[in-house]
């Protein structure tokens, strides 16, 4: 269906092969996806200028400037990148399979290694000063959230890029790599909450329910994480958004559908 | 499909009538509903003994006794009533459907009851203890979770019980309900989850990183909340689990396909 030519998003965006007809989703889905990459630019602007103005900056020496890493890269990786890894099969909907592929692997590479370094960096940080670890409900929540993030990565390349099981296995086991990715993004995401929230009473023991400058600025983080969680999951679970099967590929629905695992050399 | 004789559900609950053919997934499809039941019943159970053995019990005094109302009400009602509404037409799959319809809007009716004792409770406890009121992100999040559902609430009694418009802004809407019944029931274990956090750095101030008794319980009750969550979104996103349409009503998909909005003079 050709768009109108004052639409906000060049054409390789648009929404011409949606499979399910709806036009009001459809007119829905530009201001969606711009939506989305706002908040997401939000989220990592709030999150520097929180970490750098309020709780002082960066470091590697063991001090609360070394466990400003850990947030720094929690929530680049596990909500900024992660979303936009989900995102990257319904954004560029009209691009190559294969190279979106690599895309999202590629984006999730980078999430895992952002997760390593903000794990080491908060483990110096409690062992350096004495605290104890794994204690509060955000260490438990996520310690479960990296551990099944790891699991998903690692069964996701082997099955999508090294292809060990024959297709019938393969489209079973997408409907759960499309469940789990979801999941593992609300967990981070619930388990980003809880973390500024535990910073905030850490942090501001006795001054939090007056609201300064700083414990402000981390409930806005939250509410900007929060939003950007409901966008991208809003526009990873609505059936009208998903790729169009390409003919010759089984397809498969799991969370309002998702496109075919086709075969790259089909594909490229 | 005829189901083996040696089911553990009923043949009302069994999922005979699945519109996409998944074996996989109609074989798992009763071990989901009695997980999902368990998981309820261990959050209700964890809750009590949490909030009557650690946290002291219930009043209406102005103590931390009248606070206590203040959890019971938002977990039962946001989480655990809200959570058997929202399944109810998954569960009750094979059931009339203006049966169900009536069952969810009379057990969201009782969340709304509830909602307002918990919030009455925990706003006579701050004041009474002079206390500020809506500092903590969990008051922001569960501020916005609770406009959220009582909108959803409101606009839900309008269009599918009174019935002001035609079916076609009906069929519209219904998207609308189901993917915010969902993401307030996802909002709704976010603020439960952050409130139990920050009710144990209030609690255990300087013991909460030797993880007393009462801190477990309380991280434990937020992964029984984590996991029930988990298991009813996906029960109520997986497209194979959704009513099948009845002849002669349109059929609509949002997060995974809901069944037909259909007029109940049809229906019963």
């Amino acid at each position: 269906m050709p768009k109108s030519q004052f639409s906000l998003i060049p054409q390789r965006f648009q929404l011409h092969d949606a499979p399910n007809k709806d036009e009001f989703g459809e007119k829905f889905w530009p201001y969606l996806v711009i939506a989305s990459q706002l908040t997401g630019i939000l989220i990592v602007a709030l999150l520097l200028i929180w970490l750098i103005s309020d709780l002082g900056g960066f470091g590697w020496d063991g001090t609360a400037a070394q466990f400003n890493v850990h947030p720094l890269c929690m929530v680049l990786g596990m909500i900024f990148i992660n979303g936009e890894a989900a995102l990257s099969y319904r954004i560029f909907r009209n691009d190559r399979k294969v190279v979106i592929k690599a895309v999202h692997a590629i984006l999730q590479a980078i999430t895992f290694i952002l997760i390593v370094i903000g794990l080491v960096a908060v483990w110096q940080f409690h062992n350096h000063n004495k605290f104890n670890n794994m204690y509060s409900f955000h260490s438990w929540c996520g310690l479960i959230t990296v551990l099944l993030f790891s699991l998903q990565l690692t069964i996701g390349a082997v099955m999508f890029i090294f292809r060990i099981t024959g297709e019938r296995i393969r489209s079973y086991y997408l409907k759960l790599h499309v469940y789990f990715g979801c999941a593992i993004f609300v967990m981070a995401i619930a388990t980003c909450l809880l973390g500024i929230n535990e910073k905030l009473f850490l942090k501001y023991p006795h001054s939090y329910s007056n609201l300064p400058s700083g414990a402000a600025m981390g409930n806005c983080l939250g509410l900007a994480i929060l939003t950007f969680g409901l966008i991208v999951i809003y526009m990873l679970s609505s059936p009208i958004y998903k790729r169009k099967p390409e003919p010759g590929n089984y397809s498969l629905s799991a969370l309002g559908g998702e496109e075919s695992e086709e075969d790259p050399i089909k594909d490229g």
